[in-house]
């Protein structure tokens, strides 16, 4: 056991939290307030590497472990939440398009996608399909050399402002086996999409929902064999679980950080607030927290990368705790504000804001509790 | 002990949620998203009486007990929190201006404050004075017959938009006893106002800085004698917190009806959500949390009733608890909605946000367990 | 609504406060470090009234409400949790004889029952029926004039010590249609008893299991009709479960005094410990959840006093309240007693373990959540 | 980063797990319910090496890092709390005495202590000098070449059983700069015990308070500097705060595997009560907590190992995590038991009372909070 950053992650590290410094944290109340999604940045953040960080080397990526990339995605995040959290959806969808997907795929995508030129939509979710996503209705039939989908998918990252959807379509029957994945051009025709969500947070990402009538794909556009779609999408979340969750780490050192520094400079009865006990203690808990929310994602980046037999329970317990403790680090931070704290001429209501869907989303806390709870049933051996 | 309503109350209670589902609820989305502060809306409260609920009927207000009136803003509050918490602001400041203020500031303001016709901010708030309000730094100098007034305000709900502004300011020297209290026009020459800040929710209100240079008012515009103002301040916030408390009440009510009703209609893996026994549990902590809150802020409500000598710790318990518990259970109601409790087409969102606050106006909750504490040090008799 | 206590409310409580600080309090250690059931003090209790608080005055009881008796035994809980939990079972039972029996029950069993002389167990437990009481699988079958009884009790209070066994078993069809309810001499032939069973707590009154072979007992002795026994028995529940959580009430009350006065003695760094804000935060929060389960208690009682159809659904939220909140209460205090919360020489730790089970027994917290949310899914009119 | 265990860690885990397994699981009911100390197999865990597992192998220890010394005290905590933390607290003052003490010192004490066949007592803590240990009053005064020792110390484990203390006292002026460190015969003349305390649990190793009477100690058996002591007691602790969260992860290991055995056997409503939700999700829970807590302690552990500047802030949060979290592990596995939980067949209630204590002592989880924040005040750069 080493917990000693080696120096190429060092480096990515302070990559990151400049890239964070410069182009994302100066912006981010903006996009917020006028849900801009900072499509220049992205492919800035493209040019450093950021929009595939984990794609293989081979495909044009970087080729980083998803522990590489968890540090990096927890530094952007400290600068925008909202933001990087679209770009670890583009990283995912990225990595299962490159990962899975064939020559025809690869040869169409993987460039632009992995520069940040082009963006990835990663669709999952039904209006009847949430945590339930095995049961999906949208349907590709095949047609010569084609795919005709039809269906409906909603609460899709980027939806409308990008590039390529990653979706998934049922080929088969019933169930998680009858599923498959697609690569599609997000302005084919049929492909239509509904007004971008108004949401709590996550403002500089749009959010809508997508109809498909009789979208016609090239057969080549398949990621995957048939019936392996739920497994490919599935394999994307167990990244996706750690990015997201590396999301609220950067949301909450961000909120540590601002708290740390105001409590120093608030006064009240005659001194800093930094002197009240209750503001320490406070304190205390939120970098515990933090830490610990830290070593469970790195533990579970490091067992994706293993490849260990319990990488999915170990991703579902890093996303489980991380996202619930870091979204109680932004609340606490927002409470030693006091009023300051409710205002947006902080951040700190916008880092509570941003930080909450990610009890929700990649698979509700709930459904991370059944994931865990499965392995627990079984043994206790992965402990 | 009889926990029973009065045919009274009841109708009280009637009255104020039917005019919560047909003039609030329909429109509270709309108040937030555009920021609009419904002075219509206010004034048709006002017709019902519910402007000055607890003022004296000789003063021309209802003379409800501070139970009743608590019932009665639950009851609004699940329409509107955020519209319904300035009701009660409104209310503090009308109660503060007729029950301590004399003949000539009664002869200006009362009627039309009572009537909602004019609006009053409670300004005790300053930019180095939170929590620690006794050391506010707004001067009120004698001259002649009239108080010139210095200072600023932060934080006043209402500023701006309202027509007298009930202020604290300080006529002597340090500390508590050196204030005094004063009803000014919000149109004083001298009196200016900040930018509506933007805040996380209460987006039906207004908050603005208020800066007073010279200003000047006549002395028998001051509320109470010379020193009295922090003492009329916290008799204000004795009731304030009751108010803001049963806000909170009304915002988790309608966040527990909206959460029953969902899931017995979505449905995943084949069932309602109603039928999963984490759905099952979280509602049955919802409501249990719900009723204890409701019941500490009536016997709060009662001890301020009774004159109770222990009235502003039961205030200060209730307070802490009820916005505490409120706060998460509409942030559970959030949860179970998944994606839905995230998007502004469903209120979940929203009562996260407009409670949110409650936690931290009024005194902080920290300041709520700094009065609780002095008196469980004193002794237990309280209990 | 009236929060007051009436002059006799306050005189029973003032009776049972100086019998528990007489004649609990100075010996509850003892009886904790040997395991002593004091039965001597049971009968001084019966004496008072104390066995028998709600049992009709027409039956020899004190014919007090469930909101009265709940005053009294929060009181003597205070003096000894494990001590008055068995009182509070006896009352229980002792009501469920005198209530639902006949007059050949109750002409044996009432009168020493209700002073003290007799003591009753509540028998309803099974090795393989917990949670699941319904499906108890004793059969009592109709012989003659008589019914012969077999099977087996766990975890029954007093047994072994008592002199009656108010107990359930299966005279008909599987399900709660089929149970009666029986008074059996606890001496009768074929009764056998276990060993005493070491538990955490509770050490004051014996627990065992109870075996029944061909145990033989008149019909006359049956309480109420054939198939009613499970409704008797959750007719008792209801009550129980307030009167256990009446014992939390009294360990927490218990254990906020005995912090109270310890925070202002015991000093470190120079001050003594109640001049910490941690300190403080942390007594405030024990007395604001003692007062909310306290009033969560009084309300379900009340409501059971009222024959409110909602009942069943108050005590349950009572019960999981005030059970789980009391036991955080104590915890907390032994916390604040550094190492001396940690040894017998001080009571805290025997508060903690005297309440632990009352978060499971009388139905667990768990099926108190299963009880809530079963009316919570049909409707919020309850609220 | 590297997560993976060495081959010579798992061995080592390996060879406790089995110790524990055999040595101290099948006994560690009895010695709870005798208060035995098991100096024999104390004796035997020396043959192992446990009793000074991270001495320095020059001295005649093991020399393990501290990481591996936590990997070895999880195991045999699983096997016996109590007894394990007896070990840990003999490894602190082992690991003291021969890193800081002289020739003489290790002379005399060294070999029997690492072989386990003498104890060692950390006596620190006095009667008004608890969270302050700084203010400590027992003095050591300088006589020719012996120190005269007089003071009281409380709550030592092991006093009266073992062979030497390791003695902090007075020897210059108020404050940590005036303490120095001593090794004392367990039986010098003057020294003398008060009774075995009786706790809540650690019953299976003996606490009592310590009377020094004109204790006369040569001067070689100093153990540092003068004015060294605290500094050594301070460092000690570090690593003895990674002791007892180990312990804590062993006691929440061991209800972890208790419960979820049990939740599969246990049948209620038809069905094993693995089947119900609540059973599943608060598994998940406690398994999560556990791994964060693991990785916390870990990392504490590996700091320590480093010298790393912000150790003893790591080593307060582990403390204070893991000792939080797995106190509520347990007591989570005791309500998943139900009545089972509360009796003393099952080792649950034991689990609960042994864990306890863990948030007290060591420097109480309180205190941590002032360490961690001190830090966090400062900067965040140890993040």
């Amino acid at each position: 056991m080493d917990f000693a950053f080696t120096d190429e992650q060092l480096a990515f590290r302070d990559t990151a939290r400049q890239f964070a410094d410069k182009a994302l944290a100066p912006f981010a109340a903006e996009w917020d307030a006028g849900s801009v999604f900072p499509k220049d940045t992205l492919r800035q953040a493209g040019e450093l590497g950021f929009c595939a960080l984990y794609c293989d080397e081979e495909h044009g990526g970087l080729g980083l472990s998803r522990l590489d990339a968890a540090l990096v995605f927890e530094q952007l995040a400290a600068g925008c939440t909202s933001t990087t959290a679209f770009i670890t959806i583009h990283n995912m969808a990225t990595w299962m398009l490159t990962r899975f997907g064939g020559d025809a795929v690869r040869a169409r995508w993987a460039a632009p996608l992995i520069r940040g030129e082009a963006l990835a939509s990663y669709c999952l979710t039904e209006p009847n399909a949430g945590s339930d996503a095995a049961s999906l209705s949208t349907t590709a039939k095949r047609d010569g050399d084609d795919y005709v989908i039809n269906g409906a998918k909603v609460f899709i990252s980027g939806a409308g402002d990008t590039d390529v959807l990653v979706l998934m379509a049922r080929t088969g029957g019933p169930g998680a086996g009858g599923i498959s994945c697609f690569a599609i051009p997000a302005d084919a025709a049929g492909v239509s999409y509904g007004r971008n969500e108004e949401k709590m947070g996550w403002k500089s990402q749009p959010t809508r929902a997508i109809t498909l009538e009789n979208v016609r794909v090239p057969a080549d556009q398949r990621i995957g064999d048939e019936g392996q779609g739920f497994r490919i999408a599935m394999a994307g979340l167990d990244g996706g679980r750690i990015n997201i969750a590396s999301c609220s780490l950067g949301a909450a050192t961000a909120a540590l950080k601002q708290a740390q520094g105001y409590v120093g400079e608030r006064k009240q009865f005659g001194q800093p607030i930094a002197e009240f006990q209750n503001t320490q203690f406070s304190l205390a808990d939120m970098a515990t927290h933090l830490v610990a929310a830290q070593q469970m994602v790195r533990l579970a980046a490091w067992k994706l990368d293993q490849g260990d037999a319990d990488k999915s329970t170990y991703c579902a317990m890093a996303k489980r705790l991380a996202t619930d403790l870091c979204f109680d680090v932004c609340n606490q931070a927002l409470q030693l504000h006091g009023g300051y704290g409710y205002i947006k001429e902080y951040p700190l209501e916008r880092y509570v804001r941003d930080s909450r869907v990610h009890q929700i989303l990649e698979g509700t806390n709930e459904i991370m509790r059944v994931i865990i709870a499965r392995r627990v049933l079984k043994d206790l051996s992965f402990l």
